[in-house]
């Protein structure tokens, strides 16, 4: 019989980018017993976002970040600049990317390829501490 | 036991850019009468697509509208132009952005952050009448 | 009473750029005998992508693989080029667009919209065989 199970995960990154949290995701599908399902992963914040890429080349993390960095400066002609320099583009890159993920469980693991990692995109300085909402539902 | 609950919702934006539609969200979530469980929106368009972007700041909507328009403009290298000017740029704006959102509820609510809203982002200058298709599966 | 059902998709693209796979998707729904629901596509890889397009315009689909070739471009300031120059745009063209996709399900069929088709977008040249991991939850 199908049932759900859900939690709040804190990350607290200790640098702006990407900080991989496939660990902390997955005692959480261990912890809820659910073998097989859907695991849904919910950023709580407009300003850092979720992505799901390599975990094996470092390079390819500083080249994601700073292709963001480009693609959304922070030198832009933006008119919202109250909460700072770093605010406007941290919207876009979350725009940009995903505020939410949802993966398969199967036999108790989620269903990512071998070279897929989980990620907290921090698109603030001063990170802050974020909350993802986990849901997972199945059997 | 745990059940679904849908509906179709129907959204005519009176201007092009982004139209907060959390009011609609969570009044079908109300309706439903579940508790908990996952809500997933399916934009049943090419040329519209769904953001959870800050609802406080007007100039950081501003913002957002004037970054797409620029990142895919309208005067773009474009073969497919026979639907306007405004088409391709319509459908690469959704292709970067989202066509489906899942957000985890939670004892009734959408956990939804403090600042975060959910946004109908129009891309056609038309605002055409759009389809969001609204799942829920909990109990 | 809600159950689920799940299958592996396994692609192998002709090119690079975007696959039609609605039909694949469609076959498993009718196959899984669920009426009424969620499906979930999730791709287990970094390096290629799922997006939902415009199905009918060709041209359509060739801007929209030529505007990511400008957007991530190949000849880009990138740290990570030992896996081929093709493969650092690959992975922020993956960023941009989805690794997974949820897609309500009503009386047997997918709630896409008239003109939306499900799309493989592979980014290597090699279009490696690629896994689509397939979900769905209903009754």
């Amino acid at each position: 019989m199908l049932r759900q199970s859900s939690a709040m995960l804190s990350i607290g990154a200790t640098h702006p980018g990407l900080t991989e949290i496939t660990e902390d995701v997955r005692e959480f599908v261990a912890r809820s017993g659910i073998q097989d399902g859907l695991l849904t992963l919910f950023c709580r914040h407009t300003s850092a976002s979720l992505l799901i890429q390599e975990n094996a080349a470092p390079a390819a993390r500083r080249d994601l970040e700073a292709y963001f960095s480009r693609l959304a400066p922070e030198n832009g002609p933006y008119e919202h600049n109250d909460e700072g320099l770093d605010d406007m583009p941290a919207h876009l890159r979350s725009a940009l990317t995903a505020t939410e993920l949802s993966i398969p469980v199967a036999e108790g693991r989620l269903l990512l390829g071998t070279w897929q990692g989980i990620f907290l995109f921090e698109h603030r300085r001063s990170t802050p501490e974020r909350e993802i909402a986990l849901h997972l539902v199945g059997e």
